[in-house]
């Protein structure tokens, strides 16, 4: 056995094998909701920076800091110390490849062969992925009411290898923002029980409310407990680039930089370079970007009615995603690939994000919408609504021939 | 304990701390012989190439494969393929986010708690990290003459959890290029008992030798065994893009793609498109820079006499490296520090590439000459043998003043 053989294959790249040998036309083009990632190009200023820093700048080619770039990271530091009302350092952040290897690294800070882990579910996989490569276990903390978890169930399932408590806000895959009241919550359990509390916030540029989403970073010693991880990659544009961060303890960065240097060695530098420009110049721009997301959303809401007469629900919804029940007897990793077929939808089947044999799972579906505008969301939602529902449980139309 | 706290940390970052207050003169700058990375830019056409991608090429900001882009993926095959006489496909080639990555990968494909893997010694401390914080143990296989490993060695080192055996070549931190027959011998070995042999050549494109290293990939079943490992930021000066990739089977490929969707998801886009750009322009200025590299390495040759005079000896060089036995009774680790304020000389100790104690790592310096031109590695000598030998066995010389 290896590591990788303990974990299940990436479930995007499965979902992209689902389209292997089917056509769609013209008319009826393949509807993409499976993946949360921009499909549009950075804007032009951007672009040109990174340009001018390949022609121009020499530190872009070379080895940087395994801990990113200084001006980087101070400058995270100044934006989130305004925006969460704290004092957050430039020593308290880390650029790393993206904001999976800040996951990863903060666990190989955090956990040993046999420790464990808390996720909330439905879970965003990566992370699971590599609990499960790393010989971390997970245990499941079950969605309640609106798809939030429970602090007192967290409580109870802490033990003495539990190392940490995994909050993904606003979620992937259930769209929702997790209260603030309720994120402390789970700060207070992990802090008494002296085990970390990480907080994924790669959305949160797209989050609905305003002002901060929390107030952890208010406490004065913070860093001791907290570990919040962030993507520039959606806000910016910058999924092809791998930018993300880890803010917390300069202590646990001298850990993480070990598992840093052997990964990566350094964060690229154009994509820092990058992210620094949208940082600096992209604010005005990124909040017509969240206005636009947030009309999408409000655009799924609408469009409710016509699929909730056909016995759908939603679940949650919010940044980039809507967690969607379906009214289908069949589970939903079997209907995933019959969706791309019968209705030209790609989406990934909740069972992507739940534990092994939860039923749970099996009732939903994740439906990334950044990609698809209010047009584009009747049309999902048309198609959806279209394939009715059968007494049996299945959908009343037959795959579709080629070019059909 | 976590897993970052089972390895030391990272030797470059801790060798830049020794810089810190130690001031330097412009007629007596620091010559920084402690990493093995170009200093300078990539020719004006490759960072044209990516500033152009920039500015015009959509995918170039957006999510990609994780096993990395297709052409580049084709064209590391179709030139693999002509220089080891062997046949590979673009399904035998990963794209990773440096070779560093590509080690990772590759060993989380083989291992699990507790297996084995040989690492001839001196080793690369990255691999060794890499291994402790995996739960992976290390064997290692010491030097013998010319700084080889011994293959009858390494077949009484095996036990049932060897998972594989890790080659260097040319080798770092040693310099030396093992010879065909050795490196075959290596993988017969590892064939016949059913592990991996990982071959990392890094430094393939400054090989001394015409023609190619080895004749691994001319068997038929190559990838059953045999792990490749290769970075581009030697050849084409691209250590700031993080560009490398694993050469095996596409059956471990998949393994490995669990992996890299964790931590890197893909790897950067600019930096494939420079590497792709690279390989398919910069042939002629590469077998430049090769020319002076191996000029480089032929002026440690010349260069030697005047510090064998004082007591050194030159155990190893070639690719980027020398690996140098100094005269002094104290430690290498010891001494290190002290070059910095006594000769101006950041270069790596020996211990740093040694298992903890092993008296030999005490022994040397790595000195990795590729960004010293011939009048630097002059005055790089004059410097070390200008320490001269007391009869203690320390230096004569006292530490400087900051600006003496």
């Amino acid at each position: 056995m290896s590591r990788t053989a303990h974990s299940f294959a990436p479930p995007v790249m499965e979902a992209r094998r689902w389209l292997a040998g089917v056509e769609f036309t013209p008319d009826r083009p393949l509807i993409n909701v499976s993946q949360a990632a921009p499909v549009e190009v950075p804007p032009e200023g951007l672009r040109r920076a990174m340009a001018e820093a390949s022609m121009n700048e020499a530190d872009a080619h070379l080895y940087g800091a395994v801990l990113g770039r200084d001006d980087l990271r101070a400058e995270v530091a100044a934006q989130w110390s305004a925006a969460y009302g704290g004092a957050i350092s430039a020593g308290n952040v880390a650029i790393t490849s993206g904001c999976n290897q800040a996951f990863c690294a903060a666990l190989a800070t955090l956990c040993d062969e046999g420790d464990e882990v808390i996720l909330p579910t439905p879970w965003y996989f990566n992370h699971k992925m590599w609990c499960d490569m790393n010989g971390v276990r997970t245990l499941p903390l079950p969605a309640r009411a609106g798809l939030l978890p429970d602090p007192e169930e967290a409580a109870a399932l802490i033990t003495p290898r539990t190392r940490a408590i995994v909050l993904v806000t606003p979620n992937n895959p259930g769209g929702v923002e997790y209260p603030a009241d309720l994120v402390r919550a789970f700060y207070e359990l992990a802090k008494s029980r002296g085990i970390a509390l990480m907080v994924d916030e790669t959305y949160r540029d797209f989050d609905a409310r305003t002002g901060a989403p929390h107030d952890l970073f208010t406490d004065p010693d913070w860093d001791r407990t907290l570990i919040q991880l962030y993507s520039f990659s959606k806000a910016y544009r910058l999924t092809g680039h791998r930018v993300g961060a880890m803010v917390t303890s300069p202590a646990r960065l001298m850990e993480a930089e070990k598992f840093l240097d052997c990964v990566a060695i350094c964060p690229n530098q154009l994509g820092q370079i990058g992210a620094l420009w949208g940082m600096q110049n992209l604010a005005q721009w990124l909040a017509g970007e969240r206005a636009e997301i947030l009309d999408r959303r409000a655009a799924i809401a609408d469009g409710m009615p016509k699929l909730a007469a056909q016995g759908w629900e939603l679940k949650g919804v919010g940044a980039y995603f809507a967690y969607l029940a379906h009214p289908f007897a069949e589970g939903s990793d079997a209907l995933a690939p019959r969706l791309v077929r019968d209705a030209g939808v790609l989406t990934l089947p909740g069972t992507m994000f739940t534990p092994n044999g939860d039923p749970s799972g099996a009732r939903h579906f994740r439906i990334a919408f950044a990609n698809v505008d209010r047009a584009g969301i009747d049309t999902l939602f048309d198609r959806l609504a279209g394939l009715g529902v059968y007494e049996d449980g299945g959908w009343p139309l037959a795959p579709k021939a080629p070019n059909a």
